[in-house]
C-alpha cells in the first residue's frame, strides 16, 4: 500500500475513506481534517481562549497538540479523581490517577504549555471512588459520579477562568458508542443534546468535540507517530462499562461492514440537521435556574446534582478531614 | 419453572415478561395479548373484514389462527412468488413456493377458510427469480422485486376484493431488525412510517401487524402448541439478507441483555408518539398521483415502480408466453 500523496510506503490506512498515507503525510492530514470539521461545525473562532479536557490518554493529548499545531489558544485542564487501581478489587495494579497526571504534565513541560490542575479529594474532601461508595450510586460503579463530578469541574474552572469553549477529546467510536446506546433507549433528551458542538447556556460553557469524526485507531496511529506518551491503560474502573460493550457490537459492525460507524454518526448528524426526522429543541431555552450553591444552571428545584452529592458524602463522613467550600 | 395461572409445569418461559405459562394457558395468552395491541394501536374493528397475508411460514398462519379465534373476519391471500430452490445455485433443494402454498391450502381447507391465490407468473409471465434476473435489481437477489411485487399485489386484491385492511404476521425479530436497519442509516422516510398501523391512503389499504410484539421464538412456541403445520424453511433467497445479519445482532443484544429488543422497538414507538424526539408526518398527506396503469398511488413522474418493472421485463422479454393485461 503506498501513500495517496507521495507514493512513499503508507504506514496508515484508512478503509473508510479509501485513502493511505505514510507518517509524514498522516500527521499533515489528520490536523486538516480537524481544522475542517471546527469550520464546519462552527465550533471555535481563532481569537477564542479554548480549554480541553486533558486526561493523559491518547485523544486528548494528540486533541491539545493538534489545536496547538493549528495554532488556537488552548490550555489544558486536568482533573486529579483519585482513582488508584491498587486500592480497588477492580485493581489493575497501577496508580491511574497519578500515571495520568504525571503524562499530562510532562507533555505541558515539554511543549511549555498551560495546564490548570485540579484535585477532586483537595477540593471535596474525597476521591471520586470513595464519592461514589458514600452515595450508593452507580451499582458499585463510580463512573456515573465521576462523570457528573467532570462535568461540573470543567465547567466550573471554565467559567471561573474566563475560557470561552471546553474542548474534549471524544472520538468517532466514543460517539458512534453513545448515539447507540441512546438510540437502543429512544432517550429524546440525549439525542437532541448529542453532537460536535453542545452550545453554551446561561452558565455553562459551549463544548466541543473536534475529535468526533476520527476512528479510536486513527487517534492510536496519530498519537504514536507524533512520539506523545500517553497513558496506555484504561481506566481500572470501565471494565464491563456500557460503553465498552456498545463500542463491541459496533466494532463487529465495522468489521462486517466497513464504514459502517462513521455512516451511523454522519447519518444521524445529517438527520438532526435536515429537520426531516427530527423536533428542533433550543437546548439554551430549557428552564434552568441557578444551583444556590454553586451557581451552575440545574433543573433541580433545589440544589444542583453535584452539590446535592457532596452535601450527602458530608453528611455521612465524619466533618474533620473534609474541605468542601 | 411453573405456570403462573395454574401451578402445573410450564411449557413456555418468557423471560422477558417474567411469565412462564403451560401449554393450555399460553394458547390463551397469546390471542389475548394480540386482541389487547389490536385495540391498544387501533388496528380495526370487528366489523372490519381483513386480508391476512398468508406465507405460509409460522407467523401468517398463527395469525390467521389468532384472528379467526379472536372472531375477526379474517380471509388469506397467498401469493404464488415462483421460487423454486430447486432451480437456484442458493438452492435449499425445496420447490418453496409450492410447499407454502400447500401448507396454506392445507390450512384453509383444514378450517373452512377463504384462501385467495394469486399466482405471479400466471398475472405477469415469469415468477420472482425471473423478474429480478431481467430487471438487474438487487445485485442477484430477488428480494427487492419480491417486496415490490408482494406490496403491489396485497394492495390490488385487497383494493380489488374490497378488504379494509391487510393484515401481516411480522414478529418482533422482524420489527426490530427493519427498525435497526432503518436506525443505522437514520431513513425518516422509513422511521416515521414504521409501526404497528400504516393508515389507508387513497388507493393503498391500511396495513396492520397485529404480532409485532411478540418474539419470534413466541410464535413458533404457538404454532407448535397449536399443530399447525408450517413451512420450517427459510426463503433459499434469504441467506445473507440484511434482516438476517441484523436479527444476528440484535439476538447478541438480547442475549446479553434480556427484553433489549423488545424495549427497543416499544421506546420507539413511544417516543414516535410522544412527540418530544420525531416530527410528525401525515404519511396520508404525501404527494402521490395514481399510476396511469395499475391505479395504484405513486410518487413517481409517470408509472408506479411496480409498472415500471413489468414493462422494463417485458420488453426484453420475447413476447411469446408473456401473459400481461
Amino acid at each position: 500500500m503506498k501513500c495517496k500523496k507521495c507514493g512513499s510506503k503508507a504506514s496508515v490506512n484508512m478503509r473508510q475513506h479509501k485513502l493511505a498515507l505514510c507518517t509524514e503525510h498522516y500527521l499533515e492530514w489528520l490536523p486538516e481534517q480537524t481544522e475542517r470539521f471546527i469550520k464546519k461545525y462552527g465550533m471555535f473562532r481563532p481569537d477564542e481562549r479554548i480549554l480541553v479536557a486533558v486526561s493523559g490518554g491518547k485523544d486528548s493529548l494528540s486533541l491539545w497538540d493538534i489545536l496547538v499545531r493549528l495554532g488556537y489558544r488552548a490550555d489544558g485542564l486536568y482533573l486529579g479523581l483519585g482513582i488508584d487501581g491498587r486500592r480497588s478489587p477492580l485493581g489493575g495494579g497501577i496508580n491511574y490517577s497519578h500515571e495520568s497526571q504525571r503524562l499530562a504534565e510532562k507533555f505541558a513541560n515539554e511543549r511549555n504549555l498551560k495546564l490548570h490542575s485540579v484535585d477532586i479529594e483537595k477540593e471535596y474532601g474525597q476521591p471520586i471512588p470513595m464519592l461514589a461508595e458514600k452515595t450508593h450510586r452507580g451499582y458499585g460503579k463510580p463512573c456515573s459520579i465521576c462523570g457528573l463530578a467532570k462535568r461540573h469541574e470543567m465547567n466550573r474552572i471554565a467559567r471561573d477562568l474566563g475560557y470561552d469553549v471546553l474542548a474534549t477529546g471524544h472520538n468517532l467510536d466514543d460517539e458512534a458508542a453513545q448515539l447507540f446506546g441512546n438510540t437502543l433507549s429512544w432517550s429524546a433528551d440525549f439525542l437532541l443534546r448529542q453532537g460536535p458542538v453542545l452550545p453554551a447556556t446561561k452558565g455553562l460553557a459551549r463544548k466541543v468535540k473536534p475529535l468526533c469524526r476520527f476512528y479510536e485507531r486513527e487517534m492510536t496511529a496519530y498519537c504514536l507517530a507524533r512520539g506523545i506518551e500517553y497513558i496506555y491503560e484504561e481506566c481500572p474502573f470501565a471494565e464491563g462499562a456500557q460503553s465498552i460493550y456498545y463500542k463491541e457490537v459496533l466494532n463487529k459492525l465495522e468489521n462486517d461492514r466497513p464504514g459502517a460507524k462513521l455512516t451511523f454518526y454522519l447519518k444521524f448528524l445529517e438527520a438532526r440537521k435536515s429537520g426531516e426526522l427530527f423536533i428542533e429543541k433550543d437546548v439554551a431555552q430549557e428552564h434552568l435556574h441557578p444551583c444556590p450553591k454553586c451557581g451552575q444552571p440545574t433543573s433541580a428545584p433545589d440544589l444542583c446534582s453535584f452539590c446535592r452529592m457532596i452535601e450527602k458524602v458530608s453528611s455521612v463522613l465524619p466533618t474533620e478531614g473534609v474541605h468542601i467550600e
